[in-house]
């Protein structure tokens, strides 16, 4: 098995370690011998630690795409898919898509006030600029309040991810799961402008 | 100068040092190349990197208190301290008491996951006891929906300081700072209740 290993099987250990180790220990000695692997197996796909912690992000974000945000895009344009994207993120959180908590929001903490290394809030902006994009989606198609500021709103659902980040990995509080759904569903149905004209025209028929 | 630094003012800088390079990072070698002291006379003060960090903890815990609760307790209790307990905490990010952005916040997310140090995870519990505190001497007093639960109330306005930490700090959005404090106006006032029996009184006067 020695050096065998696919990239993508190495890189989906090496984004499990990461997020448990956080991502500057990372390094091809460590992820070399908690795989079992030789060091130069390891160079021979990654050139540097830089390289494989940039990898590591790239992995973590495609994992993270695939877990917590295709699959909402399911859900109908407009208000059911704003109200699916955070409901999806609340059941990334829940099914530990990540051993150590979400990559990003540790990634972010962890770099934080740091030069250097922050390539993740890359990660981290798009996905609040796709909260927005859906927010003004459903205000678009006239069913959510015009009113509130887009960039308010996803801030304060983005808010809640972190704090069920912080209760959730950190103190081990299973409540914090319902207390994000709880509050996400309060803020998102107290906007919800549910549209009359349909109902009425199928109501004619 | 070498050497004749007191306790406090050590502790300060490895405050400071912790908040922006992390408190893992944090050794008596590196505080003491950036103090320009000798590792000796640091040594001298703390016996291990661990008493350093425990220490530093302990003196970050001090600062907040001061800088971000204390002045809250002006307040009026009900109400008026819960508000001003919120936004307090908001002022105290926006006047930069650790360089590094909150303390507790960015060493909860390093050690997220990680066994072993954890040390901190104690000052924030006790940050959100003293804001669930707030809320139900606020319901007591029949100035606050009754109705809302406090755990959860203090989950979302919690989740709203982890959401400023990272914008503010992360993305070097000020923005976020008015973001919080309208998104916990909004949240309180909604639950708010102007008692109406004082003003009869005096109106019957």
């Amino acid at each position: 098995m020695k050096g065998t290993r696919t990239r993508q099987s190495i890189l989906d250990r090496a984004v499990d370690l990461a997020s448990v180790e956080g991502l500057e220990g990372l390094t091809i000695g460590r992820l070399a011998e908690d795989l079992g692997m030789s060091k130069s197996g390891l160079f021979a796909h990654f050139g540097s630690k830089e390289e494989l912690q940039l990898a590591t992000v790239e992995a973590a974000q495609q994992r993270f795409l695939a877990e917590a945000f295709l699959p909402a895009l399911k859900a109908e344009r407009g208000y059911a898919r704003l109200h699916a994207i955070c409901m999806s993120w609340v059941s990334y959180v829940r099914r530990n898509v990540f051993p150590g908590g979400c990559f990003f929001a540790a990634a972010s903490f962890e770099f934080d006030g740091r030069p250097g290394l922050v390539r993740n809030v890359k990660a981290m902006e798009e996905w609040v600029a796709a909260i927005e994009r859906a927010i003004v989606a459903a205000q678009e198609l006239g069913e959510l309040d015009a009113e509130i500021e887009p960039a308010q709103l996803a801030f304060e659902l983005n808010s809640l991810f972190f704090g069920v980040n912080f209760s959730y990995q950190l103190r081990r509080d299973r409540k914090a799961l319902m207390r994000a759904e709880k509050a996400i569903e309060t803020r998102l149905e107290g906007l919800r402008i549910v549209k009359p004209a349909r109902r009425l025209r199928s109501a004619r028929r």
